[in-house]
């Protein structure tokens, strides 16, 4: 585990811009504060060379997609390319509507991602192979999770990371799997949107497979390390250990 | 109670497509995440009629209404009557602005609403009676909430919901009456608008008045029970408690 | 300490229309409820005049600018003056954009706003005192505090709130400093955007710099007082305080 990383963000506090949905966009900001970041949130485009240049990272989310998202996702793709800043894809529920595939379709043929964190229906759909989807849900497939993370990694030149019970990361050249994992995960609404923005902290630190591995390691290990029993009250404890965690603490979990 | 309705909602897992407002949206979804749904939100009305073929039941709530929230209300309205999915109807606020009052007529007056699920003071002017509202709160009036809530039902052919220290529900022809009721669900924002979440859940398993009722006596009896003793504190334990909830402990709650 | 305050707010339980941010509104909603006011939000401008009728006061927060809240922020001003409504301005990251900056100075040209509440980066933007800001947090200079308030003040009319660490407030005539803070004030997201909804709340019962100070003193004191270890569990033990705190408790933190 590159466990340097953690003490890095934790100094550099790096600025992310994230350009989230509606329904989650408190914890992704509370997230990324927990873990280090300083989030920044806008919902206007004018505004987003500027913030661009102000931050270390930038992500996007088609969480709760509609024409003022995709103007700001358009400019935020397109000014962190100008700007060489790393840039994250959440595609959320990529295959629920031919609104949602006909827009990330256009992003990908227009723009460069660093990374792309999807669940197995997102990925699977992104990589062309049939899988039984349901809503935001990750829903019920056959593919072997790693040959569809080394496609998308392949055919986008990026990235990708497909995050459930396991995680599976490849950048084309290799794939790696994280074998730790919480189902409280899956319960708490919007625990994919906030490991996307994670992510995009961790690439402003290092832009590789590598780090994005480590921020997913990071995330699972001490979210299943969490001791609190529900669910919900588990979450806000989740939270601080993020915060709270350095790298002696990580290697002694 | 209808306890078996529990079991199926857990076992069924629907998804339901919730078109509510910006304040309270991520406790809606965690409140329908908790209690055994898929939640799924959206912001643009071009890709409703996939989102309504993919849920169990729908519900629309006006709390932050403005044009676009206008655009999505009216397709998901038209779209789960054809698609005959249930529709359960939250008219946050309806007597505090002639904006709000003249949307929720409209759609009363073209779309079949199986459920309207609101506080005394919202339900009082659906009836036609006079209230002292007080903003987005339930206010005062003599009314008695009995013969509001049948009026309603009688007049728009639905399951009409009166929530608040006890509970009045009447499809028209027969009125029940929930005696639990927790004050902490009035101090927390939103209680409200995750019951009428949660009421659409439970019409994605049986469309009926006994439905909303059983919906009504969980949600207020789980509340009664969840032990914390601070408001805030105590929400996310009663969270935690509907997600845990099964049909043996909820008899001997 | 104007300990009545909390008394008279309690018992009056004050209306505040909230224009706030996308990020952090179920907060504001929430820290509004804890401290005793109803809030209610909106996103059309067409309901404003009936909703600032029904208010104590309006408070108007640029998180999350955008051309939609524009017209809010604009209708909301106008008619919090017009109608004699305590009105205060949150100019949220002022200076991370020309967008931002452009607009805030539109505000503050056309309105008359009874309180400002700022961080230290956006209060020495507003006073042209050069600032080191960093996107949304404080940033870092070497102004004196008490200066930059008093500076805004005359500049504006109004009653300057910049907060941290410690918080300085002016009136124009004269400097107040609360000394207390607690850290986790700044750790957790959209605490500022809360303490200027609750500043509202308090211009609702007396509108003044003693009010202000006042909200300011209750705020960070029972921060201080919450005792749960982590940032984000103590949140919701930091709202219970504020909800169950009375003049008596107040004097015995």
């Amino acid at each position: 585990m590159k466990t340097e990383l953690l003490q890095k963000i934790k100094e550099t506090n790096p600025v992310v811009l994230s350009i989230t949905n509606f329904v989650t966009i408190a914890d992704v900001a509370n997230s990324l504060s927990a873990v280090g970041c300083s989030p920044i949130m806008s919902r206007d485009a004018r505004e987003i060379p500027e913030l661009v240049s102000l931050a270390g990272a930038c992500e996007v989310n088609i969480g709760t997609l509609n024409q003022s998202d995709e103007d700001l996702i358009l400019k935020t793709a397109a000014e962190a390319n100008r700007q060489k800043k790393p840039l994250l894809l959440d595609p959320v529920a990529v295959a629920a509507s031919a609104y949602r595939t006909d827009f990330v379709q256009k992003l990908l043929d227009n723009y460069h991602f660093d990374a792309i964190r999807a669940n197995a229906g997102e990925m699977a759909a992104l990589a062309g192979i049939a899988w039984q989807s349901k809503g935001v849900d990750a829903g019920e497939g056959d593919g072997d999770l790693g040959q569809i993370v080394e496609a998308v990694a392949k055919k986008y030149h990026t990235v990708a990371i497909l995050t459930g019970e396991k995680d599976y990361l490849s950048d084309g050249q290799q794939v790696l799997c994280n074998q730790y994992g919480s189902p409280k995960l899956t319960k708490y609404v919007g625990t994919g949107d906030m490991l996307s923005a994670i992510v995009a902290g961790f690439l402003a630190i290092e832009n590789d497979l590598e780090s994005a591995y480590f921020a997913c390691q990071l995330f699972s290990l001490v979210a299943e390390k969490t001791r609190s029993k529900g669910v919900f009250a588990w979450f806000n404890e989740f939270l601080d250990n993020l915060n709270e965690i350095d790298e002696e603490k990580l290697l002694n979990l």
